[in-house]
């Protein structure tokens, strides 16, 4: 099908930057500012109730950084516009991203001040491709990391993704379906998302297609017909009531049924589990399980969990897939050196760190007690976690990285963490990340020298 | 250039669905239900803060649904997976979208309970492009509602988008300027949403490009010799001696010194405008105007115009760009009518109101003061506001609106709301939505009918 891309065609998404990425380029390019620059992406401060983010996004912008071009539409609609000049216009023909980037392998949880990834490239390129890259680890980075919180929440009940309908447009769904798996969830309702990154897609039945037919026990008969070990929703009209229709169903068939679960979506539904699960089990039904979903998050699982609600899974869809309690991070994209100076900004509360850096975590017992940001050269105190993932414009080993893989770094990575940081509230003191005692010296550095100029 | 769409190819876009809605097409298909249902797509409750909400994103719906099919590639992924039958995914081969479709003009304040939509059609079509339709109405609602907030609280003061690095995805970036346009956003910095919507797009100059040079002053310098009027970012160290470069490089200039504007992006904004405004005046330069950035939204942005601070615009990214204080809306997409007869769902606060229905708004002296959700075929008292925009697959002469005409609805519509709606928060009693009594009488009718079943 024909669907418009969202960006109204793919060749035009070198366009899809702020404007002042491209007047910025146009200047650096004239004066001949094209010195060797270093930006690092990082997060600020972490945002409402999160004790760690999740890194993710690398891999779409590798793919970005790999193919970006202006093809000669977006160099047409460059040319009509008054503030480039021809000269330009012709340079950003042959402009490509000839850089190398380091960066953290997604999965890896982070803190604020350290580097996610640092972009090491002509400055022209390294500015150029602040809006995309920003924009793709921050999306995929605050999905990541909400799904993770859930995951916990569930703690071995599996999570399934019921987001698409309510995220933020389709490219979130998608992508967010891939940062989610990462986190731990084990499937989604996504079919692309299966087609594209080969997540297990999953579904049970919506509640339109009970209505579409005179009576609920009708609806159940049918769709099982066809889809023997479906989920059945009870809740369509009078969720025991659908309790009791599902068990008339099992009566009617005898061997011949083989309904897996009943879906719980709306009322009161550690309750509702209970009394479904006394009803199914009084049926001779133990092996029909519950599934539970409607407006849940990390928070609404946590006391069906902890009352031992005998519920199997749950379908997480809009908290998960906004990230409702924090749907955005200060995220912020820097350049920290050029031409071999490190650089800072001193502006209030928006510091950057000078100089390429590295981030160091220091492990006791298999627990992550503290990070340490060093220069990038330095022997750290602890495991390096920063990977060289393009080299000249191409990927290294680092940089090829399946899903799977990324899915075992998160898994691997969260568990190394405290317990204390799993708290679904911000905790106090947070995770230690300290600086090294040679980039605090070449920091000093560089806000003396900035100051005296 | 070969950027990889988000969905992974356009050719996949009718994949991006939840995985029930293809379950639920084949049993349809299968059993034949293709009688002529309808589907109401509408907002069960008014968001934290939200007195009103602004409908968007009615021309990406029509779009899919004109050109939605299952090509080749999608075909044979269904075909791979057990649950679907060869007959189905052949029969797959020639679905497409016939129906009809009404929906309010995009710009159209709306409130809970009120159909944003009603899409008529053959229950196999209605059902499947749920997950589509509800993804693109929310999320521009979303958008278009808050960035309505923005432009409010800047009485008249420009507003420009600034959001699309810290947005959910490119597609939201893309079509998140649009929704904003259409609220009266005056610009956006994102260059795509330029090229394909034609919206006004603007931008200022980051402050690396000032960190890459050794002096502020000669970055001033060097910029406004390439972009005489551009917007001069003061605060990379020290927002008052960045005024005092910029007066100095009018100094140094004369005549030729064209700067239009100065931007403030941290710290006290209202203290630095006064501060800014008095040194410029002082310096003569009267015609340099102030514009601030930085962490804004409407809650930010009411104190600065009541205290009257000298700024001519705000640069409004993040809070709005994910519409951070509301990022999801509780929308639903629910089966009312099936075979000409009403449909309803009773699970708890999850009711849907059965038939096609129409939305009368009852208006005093220019000023609206209620509501009426009444049948479709009603005279009801007041402006019928929902439009035939499509009939038999292809859009009427209603469906086809332009980006100027949306953004003159949103301004004309929102101006006949009453005051006490634009106050921030939550006010009580909220809009009043009546049901007219002919839609109670059919309510009820299904209701005890569902019942007595």
């Amino acid at each position: 099908m024909t669907l418009r891309s969202p960006w109204g065609g793919d060749k035009n998404a070198a366009l899809l930057t702020d404007h002042y990425e491209l007047t910025m380029l146009q200047a650096y390019v004239r004066q001949g500012f094209v010195r060797e620059a270093v930006f690092s992406l990082f997060v600020r401060r972490l945002p409402k109730n999160r004790n760690f983010l999740v890194a993710c996004g690398l891999e779409d912008v590798l793919h970005y950084l790999e193919s970006l071009r202006f093809d000669q539409d977006a160099l047409e609609h460059l040319a009509g516009r008054d503030e480039f000049s021809a000269e330009f216009v012709e340079w950003l023909e042959s402009f490509r991203f000839t850089g190398d980037v380091y960066a953290l392998p997604e999965g890896t949880p982070f803190f604020p001040q350290e580097p996610v990834l640092e972009i090491v490239a002509p400055l022209p390129e390294a500015q150029f491709v602040e809006t995309f890259v920003m924009n793709q680890i921050h999306l995929q980075t605050v999905l990541c990391t909400k799904a993770a919180r859930v995951v916990r929440a569930a703690t071995g009940r599996a999570v399934v993704d019921f987001g698409l309908r309510r995220m933020h447009g389709t490219e979130a769904g998608l992508k967010g379906a891939r940062a989610f798996y990462i986190a731990g969830v084990a499937a989604t309702s996504n079919v692309l998302a299966g087609r594209v990154y080969g997540i297990p897609v999953t579904g049970t039945m919506g509640h339109s297609y009970i209505q579409a037919h005179e009576e609920e026990l009708t609806a159940f008969r049918e769709f099982t017909r066809l889809y023997p070990t479906t989920i059945l929703p009870v809740d369509t009209y009078d969720t025991l009531e659908g309790v009791r229709n599902v068990i008339r169903l099992a009566d009617e068939l005898g061997d011949e049924f083989k309904v897996s679960a009943i879906r719980l979506d709306s009322g009161d539904l550690k309750e509702l589990a209970f009394a479904s699960r006394a009803m199914l089990d009084e049926a001779g039904l133990e092996r029909v399980q519950i599934f539970a979903s409607g407006g849940l998050d990390e928070y609404e699982i946590v006391p069906l969990v902890e009352a031992d609600a005998p519920i199997i899974g749950f379908g997480v869809g809009t908290a998960m897939g906004v990230s409702a309690d924090a749907p955005a991070l200060d995220i912020a994209y820097k350049l920290v050196s050029y031409d071999g100076r490190g650089r800072a900004k001193l502006s209030p509360d928006k510091e950057a760190i000078p100089g390429r850096k590295q981030v160091f975590r220091v492990e006791v017992d298999g627990s992550a007690i503290r990070d340490v940001v060093g220069r990038a050269e330095e022997f750290g105190a602890g495991r390096s976690l920063l990977r060289k993932v393009m080299e000249r414009g191409v990927r290294t080993r680092h940089g090829r990285v399946d899903l799977a893989t990324a899915r075992q770094t998160a898994r691997d990575e969260i568990s190394r963490l405290r317990e204390r940081l799993h708290s679904l509230e911000t905790v106090d003191p947070p995770y230690s990340v300290w600086f090294s005692e040679q980039l605090d010296t070449e920091r000093s550095s560089v806000v003396s020298w900035l100051k005296r100029r």
